[in-house]
């Protein structure tokens, strides 16, 4: 379809949102829209320099036959502050709270602009590392890292604690559980991760890492690399096992008597 | 921030992509990109254009003061049967047959693009209802309704099989498990679904509809509406309870002894 420059400008766009960190040679938009390929590199022109004026992503120009474009998503630090920023004012509403000192997250992640955003965040703080699949352990973890894994354009990986007849042979560890401190077991299909796979892991709340360290073990069995760990939000005062991990929330003070919360924003943002 | 009309329609396209089904002000754009509310008005008629003409989405204006735009995803026809077919030919792969007459599923629900797609097909069939909810049953019905949801841009509402401490109080009914035909139970958080809404179910694989049944259940005691039934796959051969539902796959026959699997394009896409 013949599109004039505005609208080539308009749906090239849209293509490179929807299709993250893939590479796409400049002819199949020049075929596809019926332009010259050199109209083609005047459009990605002006495409890259609104998108990192404006802190959308990068653009990257790989020379040569096999080349083409690539869109790497990213947030300014600013909106990046301004997003955890108003989750730690909606962590902190006391109406929260549940008995046994929980927090109720559910309503956060399941909301797909919160989600969205929250994914670009993570994925930005690990822009820089080859990440081939985003792990987590079900089931409030699955809509965490599917978000990230939307920006990374990867798979994702769903660890279970139970034994589903859907998910063919699996690999099990055992981990303690932080909430019962019990020995429990997790499960991972043997299909769903490749060897060698590079592997960063994602969970909503962390409390004393048990579950992370299952992950870790996990990994580990599947001969696989772990990139890093982010987690929604922490418990900054419970003890952790000793694993390094990076936090977007840092719940400092949960006091379950008089419904009070206290939030701050995690090291994901704070150091840099 | 000042933009030339080129990157102006760079930047309002990628806002409208990552915000569908909200209403957005002229003004918001005119006042961050620094240009007269009717240069914006001319943006969005080319965008408008090039969203239509490719089958993105439709724009709707809104007048009056209170008045703006509206993005709605679409997908056409043909794309919705390519990527149908293409999933077809997935699930023919007779590796995918498991003991016990399964489908193994699980690499296809958590490969972002292909949610995407599945996500904008399912909710292209419900783009002329009004929805306020996607819900589903956990696990694996997780990232599907999450990608339906982010197209919608509404909450995703998670059924659980077991109680969990960090949900608050519960809603639980009772449902015939299909693979085993027993009674069971599921369970909804109380807050996580507003009395008086309009909901789509969506689920990864129908078999005989016990967990839809469930859900519609739970529907009735939170005061919500079903608006309809749309399921990843299902399996043509088993007998089904009295639910209307589309599917966007049906499994014809899963020959174990064989390893064959045929599959066709289900009711979603197939008569109109």
């Amino acid at each position: 379809m013949k599109l004039r420059r505005s609208e080539r400008m308009v749906v090239i766009s849209n293509y490179l949102i929807n299709n993250p960190y893939q590479l796409t040679n400049l002819h199949t938009f020049a075929s596809k829209y019926e332009a010259a390929k050199s109209s083609i590199s005047e459009d990605i022109a002006i495409i890259k320099k609104a998108f990192e004026e404006n802190h959308i992503g990068e653009i990257e120009t790989v020379t040569g036959a096999s080349g083409g474009v690539i869109f790497r998503p990213s947030i300014s630090r600013d909106e990046a502050l301004m997003i955890a920023k108003s989750l730690c004012d909606k962590l902190s509403e006391s109406d929260r709270i549940l008995p046994g000192g929980y927090l109720y997250l559910t309503d956060l992640l399941s909301t797909p602009t919160i989600l969205q955003n929250v994914g670009r965040v993570i994925a930005n703080a690990f822009k820089g590392e080859t990440i081939d699949a985003v792990m987590t352990v079900a089931t409030k973890g699955v809509p965490l890292a599917n978000a990230v894994a939307n920006i990374l354009n990867v798979p994702f990986v769903i660890v279970r604690r139970d034994l589903k007849i859907t998910e063919g042979s699996t690999v099990s560890v055992n981990y303690v559980s932080g909430s019962s401190d019990r020995i429990e077991k997790m499960f991972l299909s043997k299909r769903s991760l490749k060897p060698g796979s590079r592997v960063l892991i994602v969970d909503d709340f962390l409390k004393g890492g048990g579950t992370i360290t299952g992950m870790m073990a996990l990994l580990h069995e599947f001969g696989s690399e772990l990139v890093g760990v982010a987690v929604f939000a922490e418990n900054a005062r419970t003890k952790k096992m000793d694993i390094s991990y990076q936090s977007l929330l840092r719940v400092l003070e949960l006091d379950v008597k008089n419904s009070h919360v206290t939030v701050e924003i995690g090291s994901l943002l704070k150091n840099d």
